[in-house]
């Protein structure tokens, strides 16, 4: 409970008692290996926050592809969050990779937290900027950096992906084919 | 002003006393056609409203290609969202395609704004999402549908882009070659 305090007080210091007003719309999950928090088609009902365990995000693109878009690994948030906003249907799946505790925070009681008080509103327009942020941050990577560079940031941001994520699961998220990754590796490897 | 204001109020219905909160940082400016509000390695220190004229807000891919990622036009927000939320340098161009009149919001005035009234909190959270479902939906069209289908997707919701924008600069935006859109335009009319 307290890692998911200190990462909403990250966002918006508060109170206790103004942070405890989260406490009641609390969930707690556990979700087996290879199941899915979420799947195309779904409404995305809840915006979920590792407790522990690991999760892949992918979309299925029209050519047929799956591509994974994110990584979320503890302390993470974790949400379709399109879908959520809006509650339409999700494009994306959220699966485990490893047997994972999560907590579950349910749209509509989401919603009415955001009105209970200022800095709830607050946190509210933080992670939506946040959660910009996070999509932007992979588009510009592929859209402005070489597959070389891309390969670097991952390896600065994320170095735990090359322990976790198969290269097969990687080469998509960083947008190049599996075999070109496999040489940029060994390429990278030998300097 | 009105226009701008049922925007607003379309995002957060709010009272007069309280929407009149915004009018001292209101700041109207005339962009001459071909110049540009932002530039990639500017900080992006305004949100845009657009009053009248024209805009596409493009990049320079690490290939050296420009692309057009969204067309503005009046009643539009324009914004670098992601450098405007961060104060960090922009990524993108935004350039009048023809002369435009804008209302342009300082980013320190907008952040003291939200914290002005509940409903101006709302609102900040409200455009961030809105700014996110933006994004999100030119990167679903390229991610899920076909060239054929984004062509449909754009002449449904954007028809005016047919008469307002070369095909070399539409081509770009729908994510396919200029001879390509060449090719599908003649045999959707040909249908």
């Amino acid at each position: 409970m307290d890692v998911l305090k200190n990462v909403i007080t990250s966002f918006v210091p508060m109170s206790d008692e103004e942070y405890n007003l989260m406490l009641p719309i609390i969930e707690r999950r556990e979700v087996l290996k290879d199941t899915d928090l979420l799947q195309q088609g779904e409404i995305c009902r809840h915006i979920y926050f590792i407790e522990s365990g690991f999760f892949r995000m992918f979309y299925v693109d029209y050519k047929g592809n799956e591509i994974n878009c994110r990584f979320a690994k503890p302390d993470d948030f974790l949400v379709d969050f399109a879908s959520f906003i809006t509650q339409r249907t999700a494009q994306y799946y959220c699966r485990a990779m490893e047997d994972s505790k999560v907590i579950a925070l349910e749209y509509e009681q989401v919603e009415n937290l955001y009105h209970s008080s200022p800095n709830w509103s607050k946190f509210g327009r933080l992670i939506a900027e946040y959660a910009y942020l996070i999509i932007i941050e992979r588009e510009e990577m592929l859209h402005f950096q070489t597959p070389e560079e891309r390969y670097k940031t991952i390896l600065k941001k994320e170095p735990y992906l090359f322990q976790m994520v198969s290269q097969n699961q990687l080469s998509s998220y960083i947008g190049i084919k599996p075999e070109s990754l496999s040489r940029l590796r060994k390429r990278m490897i030998g300097k």
